[in-house]
Protein backbone atom coordinates (compact mmCIF):
# COMPACT_ATOMS: atom_id res chain seq x y z
CA UNK A 1 0.00 0.00 0.00
CA UNK A 2 1.23 3.24 -1.17
CA UNK A 3 0.10 6.94 0.67
CA UNK A 4 1.38 10.24 -0.70
CA UNK A 5 0.21 13.94 1.13
CA UNK A 6 0.53 16.95 0.00
CA UNK A 7 -0.16 20.59 0.80
CA UNK A 8 -1.13 23.47 -1.40
CA UNK A 9 -1.17 27.11 -0.28
CA UNK A 10 -3.92 29.96 -1.74
CA UNK A 11 -3.74 33.59 -1.39
CA UNK A 12 -6.85 35.06 -3.37
CA UNK A 13 -6.80 38.58 -5.06
CA UNK A 14 -10.26 38.81 -4.80
CA UNK A 15 -12.81 38.06 -1.76
CA UNK A 16 -14.39 35.06 -3.96
CA UNK A 17 -12.66 33.41 -6.59
CA UNK A 18 -12.09 30.36 -8.09
CA UNK A 19 -8.89 28.91 -8.90
CA UNK A 20 -8.58 25.56 -11.52
CA UNK A 21 -6.02 23.09 -9.82
CA UNK A 22 -6.78 20.08 -12.01
CA UNK A 23 -3.34 20.27 -13.71
CA UNK A 24 -1.32 20.40 -10.28
CA UNK A 25 -3.88 18.02 -8.88
CA UNK A 26 -2.37 15.34 -11.95
CA UNK A 27 0.71 16.47 -11.12
CA UNK A 28 0.77 15.34 -7.64
CA UNK A 29 -1.12 11.98 -8.84
CA UNK A 30 2.15 11.15 -10.78
CA UNK A 31 4.08 11.77 -8.43
CA UNK A 32 2.84 9.45 -5.64
CA UNK A 33 3.40 6.58 -7.97
CA UNK A 34 0.32 5.52 -6.86
CA UNK A 35 -1.61 3.21 -9.71
CA UNK A 36 -5.04 2.18 -8.61
CA UNK A 37 -7.01 4.26 -5.67
CA UNK A 38 -8.34 7.30 -4.44
CA UNK A 39 -7.40 10.91 -4.09
CA UNK A 40 -9.41 13.13 -1.20
CA UNK A 41 -8.66 16.89 -1.63
CA UNK A 42 -10.11 19.79 1.08
CA UNK A 43 -10.06 22.52 1.93
CA UNK A 44 -8.63 22.90 5.13
CA UNK A 45 -10.76 26.64 6.12
CA UNK A 46 -14.30 26.74 7.05
CA UNK A 47 -14.70 29.26 4.67
CA UNK A 48 -13.07 27.85 1.58
CA UNK A 49 -14.40 25.05 -0.86
CA UNK A 50 -12.82 22.22 -3.37
CA UNK A 51 -15.50 21.40 -5.57
CA UNK A 52 -15.35 20.39 -9.21
CA UNK A 53 -17.49 21.27 -12.28
CA UNK A 54 -16.75 23.37 -15.67
CA UNK A 55 -14.39 25.27 -16.68
CA UNK A 56 -16.16 28.16 -18.92
CA UNK A 57 -16.44 31.53 -17.29
CA UNK A 58 -20.05 31.85 -17.71
CA UNK A 59 -20.82 29.15 -15.64
CA UNK A 60 -18.70 30.64 -12.98
CA UNK A 61 -20.53 34.48 -12.96
CA UNK A 62 -23.56 32.37 -12.72
CA UNK A 63 -21.92 30.62 -9.52
CA UNK A 64 -20.84 33.32 -7.58
CA UNK A 65 -24.30 35.20 -8.30
CA UNK A 66 -26.16 32.26 -7.34
CA UNK A 67 -24.58 31.87 -4.15
CA UNK A 68 -25.14 35.67 -3.04
CA UNK A 69 -28.52 34.83 -3.43
CA UNK A 70 -28.54 31.60 -1.75
CA UNK A 71 -26.45 33.47 1.50
CA UNK A 72 -26.62 37.23 1.09
CA UNK A 73 -23.05 38.65 2.36
CA UNK A 74 -25.49 41.80 3.39
CA UNK A 75 -27.40 39.64 5.71
CA UNK A 76 -27.11 40.27 9.42
CA UNK A 77 -25.86 37.07 10.76
CA UNK A 78 -25.47 36.02 14.76
CA UNK A 79 -21.67 35.24 13.31
CA UNK A 80 -20.67 38.69 12.76
CA UNK A 81 -21.62 39.75 16.47
CA UNK A 82 -18.39 38.17 16.93
CA UNK A 83 -16.21 40.96 14.66
CA UNK A 84 -16.24 38.73 11.81
CA UNK A 85 -17.86 39.21 8.63
CA UNK A 86 -17.82 36.04 6.87
CA UNK A 87 -20.40 34.31 8.13
CA UNK A 88 -22.68 34.10 4.82
CA UNK A 89 -18.50 32.96 3.37
CA UNK A 90 -19.08 29.62 5.94
CA UNK A 91 -22.90 29.35 4.29
CA UNK A 92 -21.44 29.54 0.49
CA UNK A 93 -19.09 27.07 0.77
CA UNK A 94 -21.25 24.78 2.70
CA UNK A 95 -23.63 24.95 -0.64
CA UNK A 96 -20.05 23.86 -2.42
CA UNK A 97 -18.71 21.26 -0.37
CA UNK A 98 -15.09 20.65 1.59
CA UNK A 99 -14.08 18.43 -0.35
CA UNK A 100 -13.95 15.67 -3.42
CA UNK A 101 -12.65 12.37 -3.36
CA UNK A 102 -11.34 11.45 -6.88
CA UNK A 103 -10.51 8.00 -7.94
CA UNK A 104 -6.87 7.02 -10.16
CA UNK A 105 -7.37 4.44 -12.57
CA UNK A 106 -3.87 2.86 -14.31
CA UNK A 107 -2.13 6.18 -12.65
CA UNK A 108 -4.28 8.54 -14.05
CA UNK A 109 -7.35 11.15 -12.57
CA UNK A 110 -10.47 8.77 -13.89
CA UNK A 111 -12.28 11.50 -14.94
CA UNK A 112 -15.68 12.36 -17.28
CA UNK A 113 -15.10 14.93 -20.11
CA UNK A 114 -15.76 18.13 -18.63
CA UNK A 115 -15.10 17.62 -15.21
CA UNK A 116 -12.13 19.84 -13.31
CA UNK A 117 -11.31 20.86 -9.96
CA UNK A 118 -11.84 24.02 -8.45
CA UNK A 119 -10.05 25.91 -5.04
CA UNK A 120 -13.21 27.91 -3.93
CA UNK A 121 -12.40 30.78 -1.68
CA UNK A 122 -15.20 32.56 0.27
CA UNK A 123 -13.41 35.00 2.17
CA UNK A 124 -10.29 35.75 0.49
CA UNK A 125 -7.12 38.24 0.66
CA UNK A 126 -5.20 35.44 3.13
CA UNK A 127 -3.15 32.24 2.48
CA UNK A 128 -5.22 29.22 3.27
CA UNK A 129 -4.12 25.50 2.77
CA UNK A 130 -5.44 22.68 0.79
CA UNK A 131 -4.57 19.46 1.84
CA UNK A 132 -3.86 16.25 -1.21
CA UNK A 133 -4.09 13.12 0.39
CA UNK A 134 -3.66 10.05 -1.75
CA UNK A 135 -4.28 6.00 -0.86
CA UNK A 136 -3.51 3.07 -3.29
CA UNK A 137 -1.55 0.84 -4.47
CA UNK B 1 -4.60 -4.79 -0.96
CA UNK B 2 -7.46 -5.11 -3.46
CA UNK B 3 -9.30 -2.45 -6.01
CA UNK B 4 -12.46 -2.65 -8.23
CA UNK B 5 -12.97 -0.18 -10.64
CA UNK B 6 -16.66 -0.25 -13.32
CA UNK B 7 -18.53 1.97 -15.01
CA UNK B 8 -22.19 2.48 -15.48
CA UNK B 9 -24.00 4.76 -18.17
CA UNK B 10 -27.30 5.70 -17.91
CA UNK B 11 -29.76 7.25 -20.98
CA UNK B 12 -32.74 9.04 -19.15
CA UNK B 13 -36.15 9.45 -20.88
CA UNK B 14 -36.53 12.41 -18.78
CA UNK B 15 -34.45 16.15 -18.45
CA UNK B 16 -34.47 15.31 -14.56
CA UNK B 17 -34.77 11.83 -13.26
CA UNK B 18 -33.56 9.69 -10.40
CA UNK B 19 -32.55 6.19 -10.56
CA UNK B 20 -31.92 3.86 -7.48
CA UNK B 21 -28.99 1.91 -8.18
CA UNK B 22 -28.09 0.76 -4.93
CA UNK B 23 -29.02 -3.49 -5.99
CA UNK B 24 -26.37 -2.18 -9.01
CA UNK B 25 -23.73 -0.80 -6.34
CA UNK B 26 -24.45 -4.22 -3.89
CA UNK B 27 -24.06 -6.35 -6.74
CA UNK B 28 -20.63 -4.78 -7.79
CA UNK B 29 -19.36 -4.84 -4.10
CA UNK B 30 -19.65 -8.37 -3.92
CA UNK B 31 -17.99 -9.01 -7.29
CA UNK B 32 -14.84 -7.20 -6.04
CA UNK B 33 -14.80 -9.71 -3.22
CA UNK B 34 -13.21 -6.56 -0.88
CA UNK B 35 -14.52 -7.26 3.25
CA UNK B 36 -13.38 -4.25 4.39
CA UNK B 37 -12.41 -0.94 2.60
CA UNK B 38 -14.48 2.60 1.08
CA UNK B 39 -16.80 2.40 -2.18
CA UNK B 40 -16.18 5.93 -4.10
CA UNK B 41 -19.29 6.51 -6.20
CA UNK B 42 -19.10 9.56 -8.73
CA UNK B 43 -21.42 11.06 -11.64
CA UNK B 44 -18.41 11.77 -14.48
CA UNK B 45 -20.42 14.47 -16.11
CA UNK B 46 -21.21 17.67 -14.49
CA UNK B 47 -25.37 18.33 -14.54
CA UNK B 48 -25.35 14.71 -12.91
CA UNK B 49 -25.03 13.60 -8.74
CA UNK B 50 -25.12 10.70 -6.71
CA UNK B 51 -26.28 11.12 -3.75
CA UNK B 52 -28.01 8.86 -1.02
CA UNK B 53 -31.50 9.64 0.08
CA UNK B 54 -35.16 7.65 0.73
CA UNK B 55 -36.85 5.64 -1.91
CA UNK B 56 -40.36 7.19 -1.71
CA UNK B 57 -42.45 9.25 -4.41
CA UNK B 58 -43.20 11.58 -2.77
CA UNK B 59 -39.65 12.89 -1.57
CA UNK B 60 -38.36 12.79 -5.11
CA UNK B 61 -41.06 14.80 -5.65
CA UNK B 62 -40.52 17.39 -3.36
CA UNK B 63 -36.53 17.27 -3.90
CA UNK B 64 -37.28 18.24 -8.17
CA UNK B 65 -40.22 20.93 -6.68
CA UNK B 66 -37.52 21.85 -4.35
CA UNK B 67 -34.09 22.24 -6.77
CA UNK B 68 -36.18 24.47 -9.26
CA UNK B 69 -36.93 27.04 -6.71
CA UNK B 70 -33.34 27.15 -5.59
CA UNK B 71 -32.18 26.86 -9.12
CA UNK B 72 -34.86 27.79 -11.57
CA UNK B 73 -34.19 26.36 -15.04
CA UNK B 74 -36.52 29.57 -16.43
CA UNK B 75 -34.33 32.44 -15.05
CA UNK B 76 -30.89 33.91 -16.71
CA UNK B 77 -27.87 32.57 -16.70
CA UNK B 78 -24.41 33.66 -18.06
CA UNK B 79 -23.48 29.99 -19.19
CA UNK B 80 -26.40 29.76 -21.16
CA UNK B 81 -25.21 32.77 -23.24
CA UNK B 82 -22.51 29.77 -24.99
CA UNK B 83 -25.52 28.35 -26.45
CA UNK B 84 -26.40 26.00 -23.29
CA UNK B 85 -29.52 25.42 -21.57
CA UNK B 86 -27.88 23.45 -18.68
CA UNK B 87 -26.92 26.36 -16.40
CA UNK B 88 -29.59 25.36 -14.12
CA UNK B 89 -28.57 21.73 -14.18
CA UNK B 90 -25.19 22.59 -13.19
CA UNK B 91 -26.67 24.61 -9.59
CA UNK B 92 -28.88 21.43 -9.11
CA UNK B 93 -26.02 18.97 -9.05
CA UNK B 94 -24.50 21.34 -7.12
CA UNK B 95 -26.90 21.35 -4.34
CA UNK B 96 -27.32 17.15 -4.32
CA UNK B 97 -23.77 16.40 -4.55
CA UNK B 98 -21.27 14.64 -7.33
CA UNK B 99 -19.96 11.49 -5.37
CA UNK B 100 -20.90 9.41 -2.44
CA UNK B 101 -18.33 7.61 0.00
CA UNK B 102 -19.49 4.53 1.28
CA UNK B 103 -18.50 2.02 4.01
CA UNK B 104 -17.59 -1.85 3.12
CA UNK B 105 -18.09 -3.94 6.12
CA UNK B 106 -17.65 -7.90 5.87
CA UNK B 107 -18.38 -7.52 2.20
CA UNK B 108 -21.36 -5.47 2.96
CA UNK B 109 -22.46 -2.17 1.75
CA UNK B 110 -22.38 -1.30 5.52
CA UNK B 111 -25.75 1.18 5.47
CA UNK B 112 -28.41 2.57 7.45
CA UNK B 113 -32.15 1.25 7.62
CA UNK B 114 -33.47 3.66 4.77
CA UNK B 115 -30.42 4.58 3.06
CA UNK B 116 -30.56 4.25 -0.44
CA UNK B 117 -28.19 5.43 -3.35
CA UNK B 118 -29.41 7.48 -6.57
CA UNK B 119 -28.15 9.00 -9.81
CA UNK B 120 -29.66 11.89 -10.00
CA UNK B 121 -29.73 13.38 -13.77
CA UNK B 122 -30.59 17.10 -14.52
CA UNK B 123 -29.96 17.62 -17.97
CA UNK B 124 -30.96 14.00 -19.39
CA UNK B 125 -31.66 12.59 -22.98
CA UNK B 126 -27.97 11.40 -23.47
CA UNK B 127 -25.58 9.02 -22.07
CA UNK B 128 -23.58 9.75 -19.13
CA UNK B 129 -21.33 7.42 -16.95
CA UNK B 130 -20.88 7.00 -13.32
CA UNK B 131 -17.67 5.39 -12.04
CA UNK B 132 -17.73 3.02 -8.94
CA UNK B 133 -13.84 2.64 -7.56
CA UNK B 134 -13.56 0.66 -4.06
CA UNK B 135 -10.57 -0.22 -2.41
CA UNK B 136 -9.87 -2.20 0.57
CA UNK B 137 -9.04 -5.66 1.44
CA UNK C 1 -3.18 -2.87 5.50
CA UNK C 2 -5.20 -1.73 8.53
CA UNK C 3 -9.22 -1.20 8.58
CA UNK C 4 -11.40 0.00 11.65
CA UNK C 5 -15.06 0.16 12.17
CA UNK C 6 -16.61 1.67 14.62
CA UNK C 7 -20.30 3.09 15.22
CA UNK C 8 -21.66 6.21 17.37
CA UNK C 9 -25.57 6.52 18.51
CA UNK C 10 -26.76 9.90 19.05
CA UNK C 11 -30.44 10.47 20.77
CA UNK C 12 -31.14 14.61 20.50
CA UNK C 13 -33.14 16.52 22.66
CA UNK C 14 -33.57 18.74 20.15
CA UNK C 15 -35.26 18.17 16.66
CA UNK C 16 -32.47 19.97 15.26
CA UNK C 17 -29.52 19.99 16.71
CA UNK C 18 -25.01 20.05 16.28
CA UNK C 19 -23.14 18.19 18.36
CA UNK C 20 -19.07 18.20 18.17
CA UNK C 21 -17.65 15.05 17.16
CA UNK C 22 -14.20 15.95 16.82
CA UNK C 23 -12.63 14.68 20.23
CA UNK C 24 -14.59 11.39 20.00
CA UNK C 25 -13.55 10.98 16.08
CA UNK C 26 -9.58 11.80 17.21
CA UNK C 27 -9.97 8.78 20.01
CA UNK C 28 -11.38 6.42 17.95
CA UNK C 29 -8.32 7.41 14.96
CA UNK C 30 -6.15 7.05 17.95
CA UNK C 31 -7.68 3.56 18.70
CA UNK C 32 -7.57 2.22 14.91
CA UNK C 33 -3.37 2.59 14.81
CA UNK C 34 -3.71 3.93 11.25
CA UNK C 35 -0.76 6.03 10.67
CA UNK C 36 -1.35 7.25 7.07
CA UNK C 37 -5.01 6.68 5.73
CA UNK C 38 -8.61 7.85 5.23
CA UNK C 39 -11.32 8.57 7.35
CA UNK C 40 -15.08 8.35 6.41
CA UNK C 41 -17.64 9.32 8.71
CA UNK C 42 -21.72 9.24 7.44
CA UNK C 43 -24.72 9.75 9.36
CA UNK C 44 -26.51 5.98 8.49
CA UNK C 45 -29.93 7.90 9.14
CA UNK C 46 -31.21 10.30 5.77
CA UNK C 47 -32.68 13.18 8.21
CA UNK C 48 -29.22 13.56 9.96
CA UNK C 49 -25.53 14.98 8.67
CA UNK C 50 -21.73 14.78 9.38
CA UNK C 51 -20.57 17.90 8.11
CA UNK C 52 -17.10 20.24 8.91
CA UNK C 53 -17.31 23.87 10.39
CA UNK C 54 -16.35 26.34 13.13
CA UNK C 55 -17.42 25.60 17.27
CA UNK C 56 -19.00 29.15 17.55
CA UNK C 57 -22.49 29.35 18.62
CA UNK C 58 -23.43 32.46 16.89
CA UNK C 59 -22.73 30.64 13.42
CA UNK C 60 -24.69 27.47 14.33
CA UNK C 61 -27.79 29.49 14.98
CA UNK C 62 -27.06 31.31 11.28
CA UNK C 63 -26.84 27.47 10.28
CA UNK C 64 -30.37 26.75 11.64
CA UNK C 65 -31.84 30.11 10.47
CA UNK C 66 -30.58 29.46 6.73
CA UNK C 67 -31.67 25.84 6.32
CA UNK C 68 -35.14 27.17 7.71
CA UNK C 69 -35.08 29.55 4.96
CA UNK C 70 -34.05 27.43 2.45
CA UNK C 71 -36.14 24.40 3.07
CA UNK C 72 -39.12 25.22 5.21
CA UNK C 73 -40.65 23.01 7.99
CA UNK C 74 -43.95 24.90 7.50
CA UNK C 75 -44.24 24.27 3.65
CA UNK C 76 -46.61 21.74 2.33
CA UNK C 77 -44.49 18.28 0.68
CA UNK C 78 -45.37 15.46 -1.13
CA UNK C 79 -43.38 13.13 1.16
CA UNK C 80 -45.69 14.45 4.24
CA UNK C 81 -49.30 12.99 2.69
CA UNK C 82 -47.18 9.52 3.67
CA UNK C 83 -47.67 10.86 7.56
CA UNK C 84 -44.32 11.80 8.37
CA UNK C 85 -43.44 15.19 8.77
CA UNK C 86 -39.86 15.45 8.30
CA UNK C 87 -39.66 16.15 4.58
CA UNK C 88 -37.76 19.49 5.51
CA UNK C 89 -34.79 17.41 7.18
CA UNK C 90 -34.17 15.18 4.60
CA UNK C 91 -33.92 18.77 2.64
CA UNK C 92 -31.81 20.41 5.09
CA UNK C 93 -29.31 17.36 5.74
CA UNK C 94 -29.23 17.28 1.72
CA UNK C 95 -27.34 20.96 2.00
CA UNK C 96 -25.43 20.20 4.91
CA UNK C 97 -24.05 16.79 3.00
CA UNK C 98 -24.41 13.56 4.23
CA UNK C 99 -20.60 12.67 5.03
CA UNK C 100 -16.92 13.61 5.29
CA UNK C 101 -13.56 11.62 4.54
CA UNK C 102 -11.05 13.16 7.03
CA UNK C 103 -6.85 12.55 6.02
CA UNK C 104 -5.16 11.11 8.40
CA UNK C 105 -1.25 11.98 8.67
CA UNK C 106 1.40 10.46 11.64
CA UNK C 107 -1.50 8.91 13.02
CA UNK C 108 -3.30 11.90 13.68
CA UNK C 109 -6.28 13.84 11.94
CA UNK C 110 -5.03 16.30 9.37
CA UNK C 111 -7.12 19.25 10.26
CA UNK C 112 -6.53 22.96 9.46
CA UNK C 113 -6.99 25.62 12.50
CA UNK C 114 -10.61 26.00 12.49
CA UNK C 115 -12.31 22.88 11.46
CA UNK C 116 -14.84 20.93 13.61
CA UNK C 117 -16.75 17.80 12.95
CA UNK C 118 -20.53 18.11 13.86
CA UNK C 119 -22.99 15.59 13.82
CA UNK C 120 -26.14 17.43 12.27
CA UNK C 121 -30.00 16.37 13.57
CA UNK C 122 -32.58 17.75 11.76
CA UNK C 123 -35.00 15.02 12.88
CA UNK C 124 -34.09 14.41 16.36
CA UNK C 125 -35.75 13.11 19.56
CA UNK C 126 -34.79 9.69 18.42
CA UNK C 127 -31.68 7.08 18.19
CA UNK C 128 -29.72 7.60 15.10
CA UNK C 129 -26.31 5.66 14.23
CA UNK C 130 -22.78 7.28 12.72
CA UNK C 131 -20.38 4.86 11.06
CA UNK C 132 -16.77 5.89 10.91
CA UNK C 133 -14.69 3.71 8.91
CA UNK C 134 -10.80 4.29 9.08
CA UNK C 135 -8.65 2.50 5.84
CA UNK C 136 -5.12 2.68 5.71
CA UNK C 137 -1.77 1.12 7.04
Amino acid sequence: MKTHTQYLTFNTNDKIEFINITEKIKEIISQSQVKEGLCLINAMHITASVFINDEEEGLKKDFKKWLEELASSGKKYFHNLTGESNAHAHLKRTIMGREVVLAITKGKLDFGPWEQIFYGEFDGHRPKKVIVKIIGE
